[in-house]
């Protein structure tokens, strides 16, 4: 494909027109390379549950502009580069995550915080593109014009279709972890064992935390170890979770729906903190005291900023860390989307572009 | 009074017998000193809301076994001391605030949060009471007898009426502001101004904060200035409410029930905690995304240990701190519970035992 420098172009994506409806394959439009852009060729773009849920537009909150192209786990190759470029040669493979702008002069922008840019990032897909108008559009597509400050730069030495989901579930779980600093031998819990809860998992364990899984699904107890993790936990036994009251400084939710908090709130220990990555919407009731008696606390974390998220692809392609994938076409992502919500994945699908 | 060193003995207090029921003079036994007790003749009591819920059983989590004596913010006299204390002598003035005991063996009492001591505090009522059996009985009395390490040393020089509150009301807001580490020219919110309330400004104010009053009365808006706080904002005023939209580094909830967190959820600023400190129920619903966003916090927070709230009391002393009181007798306190319902006292009532 050759991106153009004085013009938008023509890229094939596959998203779809209104909630509920099939995902099918369409061109779109991608703007002209600026002088700090780069087109990626998109080799592998993970399936993240916010796919699904934009997809489906069920988050009341974060209502989904149609039609919408979904995708921000994106890994590919450099192809061509603006004028202006310095980070990226052609030939190199760069990373994309859930976020393609910001201000970059704000003050939470300069600290390394551009998703929380203070005069509003703009995210991979379904918000509001400051440069090209409409809105943006993710990596579920052949082709992507980047800012070459939002691309970050990928080992080629790694597996690029299983480091693809680094980008979401790797830095949503890894930011957590260095902000509640996570320290050797510490108990973390790990409430979700899904795209985001594996690569926790592994994550955690990288940093020989004490980690414990906290699943509903009787079939994924047998991976707890193999991911790292010392004991897996069905959260609907009460004795278990009776016997773990108190034992947590770190819980990081990784399920992607409100659920009830109470039973966790009671795992923590003093000051400990529940970390919500995953909930969006309402959160459960919890008793006042319980967070009262203990100073616990609940949080939420979103993602990470580029500086993190360059730090955290480099911390994993040293030690060898990647996703469980699921590798698929992308004739397959309406079975894939249903096989997510049913819980069906081990552990997270990526879509070969190419194939 | 003479208190025993070898049996119980009655002292003289106020309490009820059932939920609802009116609060009557009644005779109740205190144990007999033991090497480490003090007894205190008390002659101050404030009147804290969580007696009014504790009276009215109005808390499912924290139910009442009546009868019933509440207070805990008292101040007394010390006319008897055991024969191995050492912290007091005979006329020193002594001050019990939430708690009379822990085990003083975990960690957490050796790290000097007592009230969370792992093998269970005794609150000073409505606590099962490891020493004597039955349920502790508070400072709604003419005594009380106390281990010397859950007395705290209170300067002769104060005003020993308007001291009292600092021991619930005080610990509970200072305690916070010492976690989190408000800072001179930090801004902190603190939402509700009743008797934790205005003692929390008056205590965000001596350490040079920039504090804003959040309050649903507008009768109180007018004391904002003079209790230390810059501005004060009726929270159903939404205009304001938006203009301060991600301003707080923390905010101080003194409300004593539940109510909707969501506004001031969008008020703080980046990494800001909502500490509650007053609520013991049930807490609205919040939106997750707004966590998520801004990696904000809910926490709790209750009194603080023994070394702090010696500190506390202290800190005040020198720097002239305490509560605006109105002194009631004890006649007085069922109408006093009724006021303090309707949001008719400024700030705090406080019971001259003696009058």
């Amino acid at each position: 494909m050759a991106p153009e420098v004085d013009r938008a172009f023509p890229v094939r994506a596959y998203g779809n027109d209104a909630a509920n409806a099939p995902i099918t394959t369409r061109q779109i439009m991608r703007r002209a390379l600026r002088p700090n852009d780069v087109f990626i060729d998109v080799l592998y773009c993970g399936i993240c549950h916010s796919d699904i849920h934009q997809n489906r537009d069920d988050t009341p909150s974060q209502r989904t502009t149609f039609p919408i192209v979904t995708g921000h786990e994106i890994i590919g190759r450099v192809t061509a580069v603006g004028s202006a470029v310095t980070k990226f040669r052609v030939g190199d493979i760069g990373g994309v995550g859930a976020m393609v702008d910001s201000c970059g002069a704000c003050t939470t922008c300069r600290a390394g915080r551009e998703m929380n840019c203070l005069n509003g990032a703009t995210f991979t897909y379904n918000s509001p593109d400051k440069i090209s108008g409409g809105m943006t559009f993710g990596g579920y597509s052949d082709g992507i014009v980047v800012a070459e400050a939002f691309v970050v730069r990928v080992s080629p030495g790694v597996n690029l279709a299983a480091s693809a989901p680094l980008l979401c579930a790797g830095i949503t779980t890894f930011s957590p972890m260095q902000h509640w600093r996570l320290e050797a031998g510490q108990r973390v819990g790990i409430i979700g064992l899904g795209g985001l809860g594996h690569v926790a998992v592994k994550l955690a364990a990288a940093r020989k935390a004490d980690v414990t899984i906290f699943t509903t699904s009787p079939r994924k107890i047998a991976d707890a170890r193999r991911l790292g993790a010392r004991q897996a936990v069905l959260w609907s036994d009460e004795a278990s979770m009776k016997r773990l009251a108190g034992q947590f400084d770190l819980l990081v939710s990784t399920v992607p729906q409100p659920y009830a908090f109470q039973p966790f709130i009671d795992l923590l220990s003093l000051d400990g903190t529940l970390v919500n990555v995953g909930a969006l919407e309402g959160l459960h009731s919890i008793n006042g005291l319980s967070l009262i008696f203990g100073r616990k606390s609940i949080a939420g974390s979103v993602i990470g900023g580029i500086p993190e998220t360059q730090a955290l692809m480099d911390y994993c392609a040293t030690r060898r860390i990647t996703a469980d994938i699921e590798l698929i076409r992308p004739s397959q992502i309406n079975e894939a989307f249903s096989r997510v919500v049913n819980k069906d994945v081990r552990y997270r699908f990526v879509i070969d572009m190419k194939a």
